[in-house]
């Protein structure tokens, strides 16, 4: 039961009875009942007054900027204090002037033109972000679908063997092909009888009707030809010429398995992942924008937190601005939403076991490039319109194209998004070098690519001040010992971010932690 | 080889080698040979001069408006003659203010909200739709992403039998579970060796391999037992609850083979369609509006051609207009894209075999209803973002979500689209029943869906004057004896439009066709 933060399955269906009858507490019941929740966190409502009681929020990434706007809404005093001369934290895009020196690097500007940027963090959103998906609706942040899985986008593949390596196919190629086959050899079975075993009376013709439907077998022998899904070896068209086109023919089944491309291929996306997700219109940076248009609370930018102290009656952090300039404040609570990456670092007056958690987590290691290519010849040349190349030196994984600027002139391409062991060979190149072995790779999969390419922005969120890494990886162990002990505050320190939930490396996570967080605080205060 | 309009094969490889330098030469090469073309058909060249010739373009839908703009950039002098008082033709979108009165029934005047739509006619592009994109791009009409297929939207089959009749079930659910059970049999034929034959050496495993991921098969005993991507019961989420969340249970087998659902799920999808298509943004006017602001030729609405005549030397078209005024015009050519089921009604000079073949082809039946609904509460309460919902009642077909308008106040949803004979029964009815018919069927699915109904605008364009059907269904026998004559001009006679085409019911066919005609009488007038 979604009992603390967010809304519990009793309140989503008393919100359904509220606004719209009865007919929609049955819809919401049987929606429950019947295995998929139609499912929308929401904020927690803080209501009953705050005691006049003072709260500090220190980081404004989504974790911090929520939980200062619903503290604030609420009634609270709040401050928050932030590192970076700007907020957002991850949750951040970009653009011509954007500037980052990572630790130990090179200074890095972005020279991208007017109009275009990278997204260096987040990109994407699933349908269930619900919460991400509320302060964008709440805010006025306009979002755009974002092709996450573009079956007209290639595989490029060079460590299997056989005429498939190395030459960029079309994943709706190899899904179509590999499916085919597979259908018709589990309908060959099934026909003989092979699996009478498995079926209920009646179940069996049914299940040949679907290998056919799904395979696109020939209606009798229940054989794979190809399809038309797969494409054309020329395109139908007007006339007489092209007039109906020229049909491909599949791949052969031991060329698909021998080229390791069928690797793409999944019943269905993973829960984190849709074929079809959104992005926030003009750059992530765009919610952190929408929650400063309507904060009431004071955002201290460039105060970077050294040390956070606590008495029995309030809690108290010491800060350093850009200007070497040592501060302090006081309040009655604060929720912390620093990466336990940095946190580790800082000088924290909490229990053993506290400051042990904090250190029982490990961070990826991540990093992408954005190139600014002066044509979108992917789209004019390829009819490739967004999504992913898959390509697989781990050192690229994936290079997209933008889901944004559509037949526009110039675009943006995600060069790669490495991560891990990978992620750290690349992030050790200077940036000239990050941008060659982007361009070589790309280059693989598009004659056009190292051409058209102008200017380059990369990141290794591993060696950036203030995040030093991606997200929080919890293996088995730290969820058990460590997670536990950070969701409950010490003292009067609570502790809120995307490390702080089951959805890790994404904003919601952060998003729906800090509601959990600010409940508690909230309750405390009415508790007292 | 497409030699007579858009591009052969050959210019495709010049205009690379033109373009990207010898690198583009062999990308193009590579991927000719290699199966699928990375293909785009561009309007043809009409250079050298028009020897002061006139051409009346009749119609214009997509296909005369391509046909004016081509001959007029060429420097033809041409005259556009359209029945209605507005260009575009199907290309179409009823807001605010837009009227229809179909044969035979009431006058219906569309009452959305101000920036509310529906598109009754073309609604979503492929990517392999070069024509269409290249007059987006050209104009500058923005398109954005049209969600085509939502895996998380609902399937509601009621003709099926057992516990998931009639109940809306997630795509998603549907499609993980059937292929995780069909992997996990086809896995157990494989391991036991029954498809041995099947296998090139080191075949085998690596098709396990695939099973494995493919149907998220457990990894030693390949069996399958749900996937996140299905859905969860409770969500994950932060803290320690909802924390992991709590995972979903696949239906049975014989459940989702006994409810029909399964007819849904299909390797990829049809050349026709893909996950993830194009729409323009603010409705599908927006390309014919976008041929307005860059036409050089006159274009005379409310002229109804009603009949053409032709001597050695020249074509004439005798037109009422709108205020009963009779008239006619004379030119050297007439490209005429009346849609045939219109023009055989039409007193036309012709020879007995293209009069024969104009009458040769049967178009369709069909029907859409667009519903403004007061709140988008498939995307609020059911995190449905665009995508159609599934039913099996022919008379609705689908309903579809907009992929426009995202996380706004109102929406308009399509509240059916149904074909042929069930089109012609609800093309019977009354706008009142017609919305009637929609509502209980969107009801079944989403109990909020009657009482957020506004306002509905129906459509049936087998009714619709000056189309007269949705568009040419050709069969076999018709390709085979009509089509072909209907190709050649008929003297100085061209037809073009959809119906011209192997991409009927789209408007990449009228687009490509009228550059097939139009390079026709260049030539000819070339030639001359
Ligand atoms: C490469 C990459 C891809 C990702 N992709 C996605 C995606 O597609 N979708 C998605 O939703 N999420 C994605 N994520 C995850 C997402 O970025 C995070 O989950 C989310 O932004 C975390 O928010 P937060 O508020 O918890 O942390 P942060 O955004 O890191 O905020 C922490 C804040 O604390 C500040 N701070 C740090 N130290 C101090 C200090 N000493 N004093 C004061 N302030 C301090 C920081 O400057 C920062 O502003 C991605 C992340 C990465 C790195
Ligand atoms: C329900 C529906 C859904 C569709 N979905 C899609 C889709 O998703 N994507 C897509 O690309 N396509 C779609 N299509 C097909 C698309 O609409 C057509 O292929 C295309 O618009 C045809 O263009 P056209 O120029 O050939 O004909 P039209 O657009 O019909 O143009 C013919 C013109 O001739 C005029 N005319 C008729 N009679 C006379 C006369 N006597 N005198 C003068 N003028 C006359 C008409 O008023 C009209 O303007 C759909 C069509 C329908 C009906």
């Amino acid at each position: 039961m979604f009992s603390e933060g967010g809304m519990s399955r009793r309140s989503f269906i008393e919100r359904l009875g509220g606004v719209g009858g009865t007919a929609l507490v049955l819809a919401g019941m049987s929606a429950l009942g019947f295995g998929i929740e139609a499912q929308a966190y929401e904020p927690p409502a803080l209501s009953g007054g705050t005691k006049g009681k003072k709260i500090i929020v220190l980081g404004s990434g989504v974790a911090g900027l929520t939980s200062a706007y619903e503290l604030a809404a609420a009634g609270y005093d709040v401050t928050v204090l932030e590192a970076r001369n700007r907020v957002g934290g991850r949750s951040y895009t970009a653009r011509k002037g954007t500037q980052l020196t990572e630790l130990g690097g090179e200074a890095q500007t972005c020279t991208f033109d007017a109009g275009h940027y990278i997204n260096p963090g987040p990109w994407r959103i699933p349908y269930h972000h619900s919460g991400y998906l509320h302060y964008a609706k709440k805010f006025g942040v306009g979002v755009e679908l974002f092709n996450n899985e573009n079956d007209h986008s290639y595989i490029n593949f060079e460590r299997g063997s056989g005429p498939l390596k190395g030459k960029p196919v079309r994943k709706q190629e190899i899904a179509a092909d590999i499916r085919g086959y597979a259908t018709e050899m589990l309908a060959k079975q099934v026909k003989q009888g092979a699996l009478d075993a498995e079926f209920s009376p009646g179940d069996k013709e049914l299940f040949l009707d679907y290998l056919r439907g799904e395979g696109y077998l020939t209606p009798k022998d229940l054989k794979y030809e190809g399809v038309d899904g797969r494409g054309f070896i020329e395109n139908p068209g007007a006339g007489l010429k092209p007039g109906p086109g020229v049909e491909s023919k599949p791949h052969a089944l031991t060329d698909i398995l021998h080229s390791n491309t069928w690797r793409t291929v999944r019943s269905v996306a993973g829960w984190e992942q849709q074929r079809t997700m959104f992005q926030p219109i003009g750059g992530m940076d765009q919610l952190p924008a929408g929650f400063m248009r309507n904060m009431k609370p004071k955002v201290l930018l460039e105060h970077v937190v050294d040390k956070i102290s606590q008495t029995p009656d309030s809690v108290t952090v010491a800060y350093t601005t850009a200007k070497g300039q040592k501060g302090a404040m006081t309040a009655d609570y604060i929720v912390c939403t620093i990466p336990l990456s940095v946190l580790r670092g800082i000088d924290m007056q909490v229990s053993p076991t506290f400051k042990e958690a904090i250190g029982g987590v490990s961070y990826a290691l991540v990093g992408k490039i954005g190139i600014q290519m002066k044509t979108r010849f992917w789209e004019d040349n390829h009819q490739m319109y967004g999504g992913h190349i898959y390509v697989d030196d781990p050192m690229i994984a994936t290079i997209s194209m933008p889901s944004t600027g559509w037949l526009g002139q110039k675009g943006v391409v995600l060069g790669y998004y490495g991560q891990g062991a990978n992620a750290a060979r690349v992030s050790a190149m200077t940036h000239k070098d990050r941008l060659e072995l982007a361009l070589a790779a790309g280059q693989k999969v598009f004659p056009e690519y190292r051409e058209n390419a102008e200017s380059a922005f990369s990141i290794a969120w591993h060696r950036v001040p203030f995040n030093m890494g991606g997200w929080a990886q919890w293996n088995e162990e730290g969820r058990a010992k460590y997670y536990p002990t950070l969701t409950e505050p010490d003292g009067r320190i609570y502790l809120a971010g995307e490390h702080l939930s089951y959805l890790t490396g994404w904003q919601e996570g952060g998003i729906e932690s800090a509601w959990q967080q600010i409940e508690k605080i909230h309750k405390r205060v009415h508790a007292a």
